[in-house]
């Protein structure tokens, strides 16, 4: 007879609200509370009901997210977001990482046809098809989201950001501040550093700028080689005088080679980032940014895969365009 | 009859070593090549080896990785860390998140206990007893390996960093550096924080600090509860001259309050951080790190794993420990 939350409340004498908020770890209840509640349901074995719940009715109780990498703030935040509605559904998530390797993708989609999850958020790795026919026939037999990077050609519900438009601005931005030679720092091939470039290239037709191909510098290689090509450009002879970086990690490289080579931000350079770095505010200089709603595209993503769980409604023709948000500080100045 | 690299290199005309790189995502393939191979094996169904052999030996070939988060650079590391081992063989790595929630632990040891993996490493969370039975019993029936945060008395693998020493040591840097006053900021209740808050005091007896307890601020509740009590110590009337940040979370706060005060660092307060972040040399002003080998101890960690699994020898009682780095900068100046 497995114990329960209210045979936990009796024993302790204590509210079976109180048990139960304990054991979720609720900031309600005291650190001692829960030390104690913890402590008899892990001696008398307790089961957690979402657990229990999957016996029942033969789900595994298990979500993946398939995401190239969690050192970025982007996808730690948007896992986070995930996790949360998970949390309230009864369910765990499980991280896969591709490490930006369409093989280890497959691989991996290969795995998850087994029926090891009930449902699938994924963010592309570079290098993936837009019309992928792996991810195509995952998404029709699993609930299936894209977040952020997508299948442009699959049909499967998809959560994304304004990239196309935020870029646009941000770059229009740096031109009224004053750049004449801007560069874009493309982490491609991806849908969403695609939309981003699209839109900076906007800006500068809008601009009258010319020569617009020689304004991309694309790093899709290993980081070293990203490092000597970024290098190359900031101190060679057509040197830019506004950076956009595509993504948080390009950003970085950009900062660390400013500083070694004495470029200042943003006197010689002004810099601006597609990042989600809380701490964007505390770099030397304060680091100007376009903020996705990284926390909010995973919560809007796990609520439509629930959705799908609980068949409320077909979800495939959903498409959820969140605006991003830019925060100037002083490295576009 | 399923495709082989074989049959690929032979349709596609390349060398068996050239289709097995492209598709492990190899640096020294060309982009192009890469596409072409992963498009052919995609289009024909191509499933990895180490797929194929995994319904062979009915292993799941999965690894659990349980840590309280990915949102911290220790974590994103060692999970690269883990992840390059696990790729060589074979083996996927499946992130669980117990988000510093004792209670969520509990619920994903019961679960991974099903054998829903072949192994398990685990970086405990706040709050996790020292003696746990769960993490015991587990450890009795699979392969697992603790990382950084421990069960101190449960019979198993560990690998850590000697965090007494190195938290001793960046103590005594503070102190020579004239700090008469310094706080420690604790995360606790965790192995590796209560191991530097020993280090911390000890460095104090040494140079005939007292008052040692007023020393310490703990901050183990939630996010807004430690800033409001960070700043009040900050501000307050017995305010430190010197912080060192038990972990990297609590060293931002310290230095967004900072900032918002006008409190300078190193001059009025000089700020050391246990961190693995990488741009901690690109802050406002540049961060001291202690560095844990964060990238070593989940391969490390993740080595141990795989002995046990190929049966090798009996891991039980191994216990490595990594030395950590500290790193001075402008912060403790």
């Amino acid at each position: 007879m497995p114990i329960t939350i209210r045979k936990i409340a009796k024993d302790l004498n204590l509210a079976v609200s109180t048990v139960s908020k304990a054991l979720s770890d609720s900031y309600e209840i005291s650190d001692e509370t829960k030390r104690m509640v913890l402590k008899y349901a892990q001696e008398h074995q307790y089961v957690p009901s979402a657990y229990a719940g999957s016996l029942k009715n033969r789900r595994s109780k298990n979500i993946a997210v398939v995401v190239p990498e969690v050192a970025d703030t982007f996808f730690s935040n948007a896992i986070n977001g995930i996790d949360s509605v998970a949390q309230e559904e009864g369910y765990h998530v499980l991280v896969y990482l591709t490490h930006e390797s369409a093989a280890r993708e497959y691989e991996i989609l290969h795995e998850l046809k087994s029926g090891r999850v009930d449902g699938v958020l994924i963010s592309v790795s570079a290098g993936v098809d837009s019309n992928s026919r792996a991810h195509s026939e995952l998404a029709d037999n699993v609930p299936f989201v894209f977040f952020d990077r997508v299948c442009k050609d699959v049909a499967a519900a998809k959560v994304v950001t304004d990239d196309f438009e935020s870029s646009y601005r941000a770059t229009l931005h740096l031109l009224d501040k004053g750049c004449k030679s801007p560069l874009y720092i493309d982490a491609g091939p991806l849908s969403i550093t695609e939309e981003r470039r699209q839109g900076f290239l906007k800006a500068l037709t809008l601009r009258g700028i010319s020569s617009q191909e020689e304004r991309t510098l694309i790093c899709a290689q290993d980081e070293s080689q990203n490092i000597v090509s970024i290098r190359r450009r900031l101190v060679g002879k057509h040197k830019p005088d506004g950076v956009i970086a595509s993504v948080e990690k390009l950003a970085m490289h950009v900062y660390e080679i400013c500083n070694e080579e004495k470029i200042r931000i943003p006197e010689d350079v002004k810099v601006i980032a597609f990042s989600n770095l809380r701490i964007a505010g505390l770099l030397a200089p304060p680091l100007s940014c376009v903020y996705q709603p990284s926390f909010e595209m995973g919560q809007r993503a796990a609520k439509l895969l629930f959705d799908a769980l609980a068949k409320k409604t077909n979800i495939v023709r959903e498409h959820i365009v969140l605006p991003s948000r830019f925060e100037q500080r002083e490295s576009s100045k």
